[in-house]
């Protein structure tokens, strides 16, 4: 018989975690050195809400300006006229935009709900302007993603205003497949820009099409 | 009788006509040095377009990033089914993205027409890297600048999906008044989503609204 050992593994810290994330996500882009993770280990700001949380209320003041998700699905919506209208899904990878200088002092106009267990990290000038100052490098880096991000947001929101309900699943279809089996059809329909029940049809046509 | 005399004036060129604007629209946000003022007139790049003419095409492969609109109006459609979708409007002072890195060698999916005659100057990747690496400062500015963009793209196209089309028609009303001078009601209508009659009709509603 063999004796089993049992060794003692610490849980990883949520900082810790955070940072892992972080890296894995940059990686592509860039390649911290070891001091530059260990000041992001030390001063990151992560943030943990449960499922079907909201992270942010309409009327809430926030000096928050952005929130990157490292694990889970977020949802924006706004209410209108008592009815939650859906304008974006965020996931692992994904910056959510909470308020911009111009907005600052102003309460938050829209919800952003937790569809899932969500980790987030939290920019805000304060933190941003230290570690940029502490290291240059990533302004450069930084400004690059952010011009790429504008490119494609603008690009977004052409697509979203040509498309029909129709087109903009067929895309959600393409490009964001894994949406599709985390997020609700209630709130993808509200997306598209449709009921429900409209949504619904539009899934049986593209369907048949794909099956005749 | 007092004797005339005619002072010989050199016509502004191009080059300084583009700089002296860029350093008017970026007033705010920072003040040129003299040297970065004599590197930018001699390397800013810029392009006149008479109006009427397209920026850019539909097939189109271009390695521009980005216009910077310097005087002028541009609208930016696609072709869908024969019928041009307008998805936006740029006049002085704004950045009409036109190749994100992802796009590189791909050909442009819209058009880019000149309502007005329209002086640009051209964003590619070499000159601003070669102005970067030459005032390093430039890049948490535009780091920022880029940040802040990103914020308002994103809260444009929430408003736009939960808007009805008179609820951006208000919005331009409001937001964007001088656009109403200058651009055609079709292409205002096909902006907010409707047909030139049904903007007719809105615009209609809100004049009695207000008269009432």
């Amino acid at each position: 018989m063999t004796k089993s050992y049992h060794t003692v593994q610490k849980k990883e810290s949520l900082q810790d975690k955070a940072t892992r994330l972080l890296l894995e996500f940059t990686k592509d882009i860039i390649t911290f050195t070891t001091q530059e993770e260990s000041v992001l280990r030390e001063t990151i700001k992560v943030k943990s809400f449960p499922k079907g949380t909201l992270a942010i209320e309409e009327g809430e003041f926030s000096n928050i300006e952005c929130y990157f998700v490292l694990k889970g699905c977020m949802r924006k919506f706004y209410l209108i006229d008592g009815e939650e209208k859906t304008t974006g899904f965020y996931t692992e990878g994904q910056p959510v935009n909470i308020t911009t200088s111009q907005q600052k002092n102003m309460p938050c106009g829209f919800y952003l709900e937790c569809l899932e267990e969500t980790l987030v990290m939290l920019g805000d000038a304060e933190g941003e302007a230290n570690f940029f100052a502490q290291f240059p490098r990533f302004e450069s880096i930084c400004r690059k993603q952010s011009e790429e991000m504008v490119g494609e947001l603008e690009q977004a929101m052409a697509q979203y205003i040509i498309s029909s309900p129709e087109q903009r699943y067929l895309s959600l279809l393409k490009n964001r497949p894994e949406l599709l089996a985390r997020v609700p059809q209630y709130h993808l329909a509200s997306y598209v820009g449709v009921k429900p029940e409209s949504l619904s049809r539009i899934r049986k046509r593209i369907l048949q099409r794909r099956n005749s």
